[in-house]
């Protein structure tokens, strides 16, 4: 039994795998940037819904527990009463759950917008967390497509207040009829055969024309020799597919012309190219809303319009490699997911936006700036009976707006320095008895002194000089310090 | 087996009991609430920490699952290597794992605020959730008393930010090891009575001093006639409590003089004694923070000072009854949690916000509003072939700072306006075939149109009278709505 603690011995401190702690710069990057999202999907009419982290497991449908594996994917765990809860894995389940069973009091369309943790029972790898934020905006209760055209303008608008250039960022489109009309034009009908497919269009990118050809087809070996067996389709059905990916989508209207001459016949591609045609007027004074054809996202959850939101600059990982970040949130309609709960259809579409990824890109592009860098001002303590003056200076320091504390610690003098140093604190107040006396503080301005400490090589001359440290009359403290503080934060 | 869903039948939307969904005012209040806290929290020098909702099942410590129940308390299941993990129950075992786990890198003493769900696998029960927020600040790495006195500063600042008024809170004061001297003193050295005793001693509010005096005996029966087993004191014993709850702390010095004398020879109180003195004299200037000797909060985890937030009005609940919401938070000094990591000494003290009780006390007293009450501008679609034109409208609306949206729904007039009144909408904007040829739009006010339609009886007067309806050139729309949103958001 591994939860028996031995008497005597010390727990190890340790996270289990794929989860992580969050602290300081990094937790007030993402807060920021959910603050700008959800302001957002607010100026857009969404209104906030927080779900809980749990629901009963057939209330979540795509991932049921059996016997053998109840954790397949998302982790999950019986209730007294014998019937299985599991961790959300996304937030759009949930929203599917909250709409069905709020019905009779909801405004429909019904615009909600969630943030906060999701859970896969998955195995952890660089970069992927069995923890991590999503933050969705759904509408949910029309089949308009004109829903779908406007949440991917929204996409695009988030880009930009977060500070993406316009060549930085495509939002990419598609429909998952149109696709369907793919398979069907080539006659791929077997259940396997149409998701090899599918894996094999979406891996145009990475493996070219040709690469996608030969996974059609019999199967390609890449650069290291692993072999990847192709669907085996034979070539009057792969050149359908491969006359589809060669579509020139870079104006939408002609492309879905083109479409819909090479998709004389089969309904359901010109259903899609209908319904695209409409989503392409709606987003056409947006040039970063893009027709992308041969984008795939989903195929057994989307019922209508899919799209992407993708990050199109390169960077260099830590391997000083060039990488491309690509996706950083998608979405798209599922019209299927609430009727699980009612027989009324309730038609949807949203997107989710990939926060820790997107945090991660914007911090590579250097976007992304710790917004509050300053720490408190730290009150040092050189006499341990005079507590009750140093924390009157704290108190009058934050009534001022300025972050404060006194030094709580119990070390001397250089200790004390050195953790407001840790801190990244602006400065440093000392009073000690001489100054008492004079109605004095001495202020020391921590990153002035740490730019003129790299200039003196001499640690006796340094100390003599006491650099970038003032005398300042006791009631000029607050003014001061607010001032040296105000420079410091408009330097940022 | 309950996890198989029948064939063609339909799930039912429904959470497990002890959760709930948080949407709208309720919902905003929470984060307002949230960022009043953090922001003291930020001013007194605390830095943001995010630990996920899992650890390992022994690093939480507390609650171990045994073979037979393994939810006792905490929810908890194995991870695929076997070992056991738990959904965090508090933010307190996690802070303690984490500052261990990074011990040699973190500033010391440590401060750090963290909020975020915490669970109990418990029989959920009116206003008891097995999910709920807390809000916490802790201090690690230092045993000053003066780290516990600022704490109590910062909680009483937190009630007066939240808008309570002086005489509606107090933080009360206590220390751990007074109690234990009150309990070697009465000579109680059997766990059983320690425990029966310091029930008791909780109880003084409810029962009263008789009350008490009866628990510690022999036992007390309730006005229903339910009889509680009392602690089986002597007599001797039991007047040294006695004693003890009367207590006169309206002065905590004078109090503390008196308890001096009365536990003349108990090392451990008087080592209370001592460090309540220096407490006492660090928030003298705050009446608000008062010593309450009676205040007994979990023994087997504090090991110093404990403090708790109360509440000292009372309200009538949903049954008419007077109710008093009593503790809203509270924390202490835990010296012990970290040491199950680590063999230095880690002393800690800290806060934790019970942020629903506290807001459904603000509630109650009206003090919480939504801060963003009115909905978007809903642009309604008169004319289906022109989306194109009601969307302009409202990304310019949305650039102008103001929410709107277009109605994506596909139902007639009516049902639009009635959308409109379900998002609390300001105003709805409709544009016609008519308006489009005038250059004009129509405004309706929505809240002047209310009060205006429950002082006119008549329906078809009421029809013809338009009411709170403004034809407004095409170009004025934005500076119009823009005023008339102000007008309405500068009312709450």
């Amino acid at each position: 039994m591994s939860n028996i603690i031995p008497e005597n011995s010390l727990t190890e401190a340790r996270l289990p795998r794929g989860f992580v702690d969050r602290t300081g710069a990094s937790w007030r990057s993402t807060a920021a940037m959910l603050k700008i999202i959800t302001d957002v999907y607010t100026q857009y009419g969404f209104e906030p819904l927080e779900t809980p982290v749990f629901e009963y497991t057939d209330a979540l449908g795509k991932f049921l527990p059996d016997s053998d594996r109840p954790n397949e994917g998302v982790f999950s765990l019986q209730d007294e009463d014998e019937q299985w809860m599991s961790l959300r894995y996304d937030l759009t389940a949930p929203l599917a759950r909250f709409f069905a069973e709020n019905f009779e009091k909801l405004p429909k369309p019904y615009r909600s917008f969630r943030y906060g943790p999701v859970f896969r029972n998955e195995k952890p790898g660089p970069g992927r967390f069995r923890q991590f934020i999503q933050c969705d905006a759904d509408i949910v209760g029309t089949g308009k497509i004109e829903a779908d055209a406007e949440i991917c303008l929204m996409a695009a608008d988030i880009m930009v207040r977060l500070g993406l250039k316009s060549d930085e960022f495509r939002v990419n489109y598609n429909h998952r009829k149109l696709l369907d009309g793919v398979l069907e034009k080539a006659a791929i009908s077997s259940a396997e055969q149409r998701l090899t497919t599918m894996r094999a269009i979406d891996k145009l990118d990475r493996v070219g024309l040709e690469g996608v050809e030969q996974l059609l087809m019999a199967g390609r070996k890449d650069i290291t020799g692993d072999f990847t067996k192709g669907a085996g389709l034979i070539a009057t059905q792969a050149s359908v597919i491969l006359q589809f990916l060669q579509t020139d989508a870079s104006d939408a209207a002609v492309a879905l012309a083109q479409l819909e001459v090479q998709f004389d016949g089969v309904n359901i591609a010109l259903e899609a190219i209908n319904e695209l045609r409409i989503f392409a007027a709606s987003v056409a004074h947006n040039k970063n809303v893009v027709f992308a054809p041969t984008v795939v996202r989903g195929l057994e959850y989307y019922t209508g319009p899919v799209f992407e939101a993708e990050l199109t600059f390169e960077t260099v990982n830590e391997k000083g490699e060039k990488a491309r970040f690509g996706s950083v949130g998608g979405g798209g309609r599922y019209d299927g997911l609430v009727s699980r709960f009612r027989a009324e259809p309730a038609p949807a579409t949203g997107f989710s936006v990939g926060v820790s990824r997107l945090q991660a890109a914007l911090e590579a592009l250097g976007r992304l700036q710790d917004p509050a860098p300053l720490g408190p001002v730290v009150i040092m303590v050189l006499d341990k009976e005079r507590m009750k003056d140093y924390f009157q200076m704290a108190a009058e320091l934050r009534a001022a707006g300025v972050k404060a504390e006194v030094y709580l610690g119990e070390s001397g003098m250089k200790a004390q320095v050195k953790y407001a140093d840790r801190r990244n604190s602006p400065c440093v107040i000392m009073e000690g008895s001489n100054e008492k006396v004079q109605g004095e503080v001495q202020v020391k301005d921590l990153i002035e002194g740490a730019i003129i400490a790299q200039s003196i090589k001499d640690n006796a001359e340094y100390r003599s000089s006491r650099p970038a440290q003032e005398a300042v009359k006791r009631g000029d403290m607050v003014a001061y310090v607010k001032a040296l503080v105000a420079r410091y934060e408009g330097a940022n």
